[in-house]
């Protein structure tokens, strides 16, 4: 993670004046992979399944390729797992927020220094 | 300015749980440099003067010293200039993202091209 309890770094991405990535819907990708569907992950993020599967369908059309697909069911009924292209969403913007925390961080070391005890 | 129109980047520091600096703050942080008060901040910004009020007094707070303080009026009365701390903070916190957006740019653009045209 980017973050630390006291200095948070928020990279989002736009596409025709509508957000396209941003924190959210990647902690929303990463739960998806983690739980094979919009459902675990909704829950997983204590988010609505309405607003889960809102979130992923703006997300695939905002990208050139979807993200997340479905997964064929057995009796349990079919889940949905990332694309090729959902994995390097993640990844890429992963790696971006780490690379800029690491840049600003001095900078911020002086900030913090500047805040109250 | 750390953006760009399809990549906006958000440092937000934090104290006791409260942000004590953001992009708001920065941004009207500069205004108030520019305008000499924090009325003329809050109409360069389109933002009541309540508000704007509240924000520099909850970010004073949060520093070990104010980052604003008021100067003396002649006839038109007094007005409003950053302190020391003031200055040092905007400057970090542009430095931090300008720093941050740079090491990030080849994995944004990255991630900009698998979004839709």
């Amino acid at each position: 993670m980017a973050d630390s309890p006291d200095a948070q770094f928020r990279i989002r991405l736009y596409h025709d004046g509508k957000i396209a990535l941003g924190p959210g819907r990647v902690a929303l990708l990463e739960a998806i992979e983690r739980t094979g569907s919009i459902s675990g992950a909704a829950r997983e993020l204590k988010m609505s399944y309405r607003r889960a599967w809102l979130l992923m369908d703006e997300t695939n059309s905002a990208f050139a390729q979807p993200v997340v697909e479905s997964t064929e069911g057995g009796a349990a009924g079919g889940g949905t797992r990332l694309t090729e292209t959902g994995r390097l969403v993640v990844a890429h913007y992963r790696r971006a927020e780490e690379l800029a925390f690491k840049a600003a961080t001095a900078e911020i070391a002086v900030l913090k220094k500047l805040i109250r005890d």
